[in-house]
């Protein structure tokens, strides 16, 4: 039986979970359900998007991802589910699963529309117990997709945030800020390939910052740093303290790369 | 193995949560622990009821709920067993378990006093880990509940808050504000039958503040709403953004429905 | 297979947990994964050490305890398994697992180093993930202990904040400050068998608080009490509210226990 992840913005103080692996269990009891996190912004679909994106990888073969960060629920958008060559990904059509789907070629994705997989009684408000939950514990069970609904030709993509070149390097951003108060940008590896051979400087708030690290004690307690963090994007941090609040840092704020 | 859900006022940033699901494991390693929620307000044995009635009905039968909001721990409260035709409840004789329990006929209630199934060491402190859990425990394991101690006449109940008739509608209050800000009323299904026919109107704060609503997209973007939410309880929202800080709302605020 | 514990300082808002189970279950996806917290304040290391403490000998034999709170990374600091006769522990040599070793003989330490058993690629950041949670999911799949590197002579000892002697007493210190606002102290039963058959009364800023109680309701509603706790050590407690808030306490704040 598949472990089944859960990716929402439910938060924990409420019952909402609790519910949905009421559900999972009572339909697939030897499944593993393991939460990534339930403390999404709400209605954020990209913190979503971003959160699957960077854990998906680490989960083996056939696992069933749902995420839930579904502002629309109730509404017209469409829910889904997407097999890749890897994995189960189930939620909302409205581009939280996109970002974790980006490398994957040849998926399938099928409508969820067979009641048959639902809860009996299916509110407007709570897909992610009514109708995400249940299908994803029939998947885990063995259900093959095609038996959930119509084949679709694609679903909602939202756009990474490519950083843009500049004369002298490259215009990046802040993609989130992290429990310790990191500053998770959409620079990579392959950003830093555009400085092949060449010193690269850091730049925040239009000034510069300092050079590329490898690990956070690379700077004296207290300073900032910028390296590839653990989810193969730049980052910058503070050796032993919080970036976000030591530099006020907002989501979407530009971080620089220059030569030099 | 049944599975045994935990609904407390536990919090998780302490190691007790753990040390419950420690002593669970020893006994009965192969059930599966499900956490409804660990951040019922200290002592607030009416939301703990809240959590527990809410979710219970959406896990298979025989599942055993562990409700500990335990404000009388160490003093002469009692702690019971509760079976239902349908599942063990688990917990404080204090009301947490009572409105989980509302509409059950024919329940066992036995007191929870056979030292055999505790812990070696009982702490007066903290009952969930020590009686609770390895109670919870034995029930997966199949113990049956008249040998954790005597067969009881019944169980300590809370009161449900219901709605007061009004010459012009009904007056509701609020139950709970949760995780996205939604105010969780004692207003429900049936309190809507009394207005059969008639229109009504949601008042707030003394004003009208909308009619019913079936989703949240059904209001513009940040503006208000009233629906029949997922618990069943009506609810008053915001489209996209939270009706308790908008509001600025309080447990026990009265909302009323009206005629008109 | 064994259970496997997690206590870090990783937050539940980001992927980071969801990112390590997924880890754990890609290679042992029979062993049960039980969180301890991971609300350690982050890079403190004797918080988490406390936390492993006080709740590990809760759980069965052959338990495998994870802490990672870790904020030498990537730097020099060492990285081991230990084994006693009841359980495992994993983790970086800083520390973290010393307290929860405390009365342990004959135990056995070996460093990790064996990338057999790691991750394929080994981030500087996150050895959480790609260490840690690899090593302890080979740990339940059987795997001795000598596979992961050398023996080590021993491990890094945090010094346990010992309670001092005084004319009239002890002088012992907060440790902790709980979920419920309760002040968790470095005293303890063996600290009271130092006044037997003699009058205590506890002591906080220099004043006389209270004497000591057995449970909290010995107190009344609002008033504070000292009582030996679920953890075996003595702390200070309001009835029905957070103590921590109520005298502005801090950790290391001193709390003095005196005869009369």
């Amino acid at each position: 039986v598949s472990a089944i992840t859960l990716t929402t913005d439910f938060g924990t103080s409420d019952w909402f979970v609790g519910a949905i692996k009421g559900v999972i269990h009572g339909i697939a009891p030897k499944a593993t359900v393991i939460d990534i996190t339930h403390a999404i912004p709400p209605g954020d679909i990209r913190a979503g998007a971003l959160a699957l994106m960077a854990s998906a990888r680490f989960f083996p073969r056939k696992t069933i991802h749902v995420a839930v960060v579904d502002p629309g629920v109730g509404g017209p958008r469409g829910a889904i589910v997407v097999q890749t060559s890897k994995a189960f990904f189930v939620g909302p059509d409205n581009g939280v699963l996109s970002w974790a789907l980006a490398g994957e070629k040849g998926v399938a994705v099928h409508q969820l529309e067979n009641r048959k997989y639902f809860l009996k009684q299916v509110s407007q408000t709570f897909h992610g117990r009514d109708i995400f939950a249940p299908v994803a514990a029939h998947l885990a069970d063995g259900v093959s997709i095609s038996r959930f609904g119509r084949k679709m030709a694609g679903f909602v993509r939202l756009d990474w945030p490519r950083p843009e070149k500049h004369p002298n390097g490259l215009v990046g951003s802040i993609l989130h800020l992290d429990h310790f108060g990191n500053a998770i940008t959409n620079l990579d590896e392959s950003s830093l390939a555009h400085f092949v051979n060449k010193r690269v400087t850091v730049h925040l708030k239009g000034k510069p910052l300092c050079r590329l690290s490898e690990f956070y004690q690379q700077a004296p307690p207290g300073k900032p740093l910028a390296l590839i963090g653990s989810s193969g994007l730049l980052e910058i941090a503070l050796n032993g303290a919080s970036a976000a609040r030591k530099f006020d840092l907002k989501l979407g704020e530009p971080v620089n790369l220059r030569v030099g």
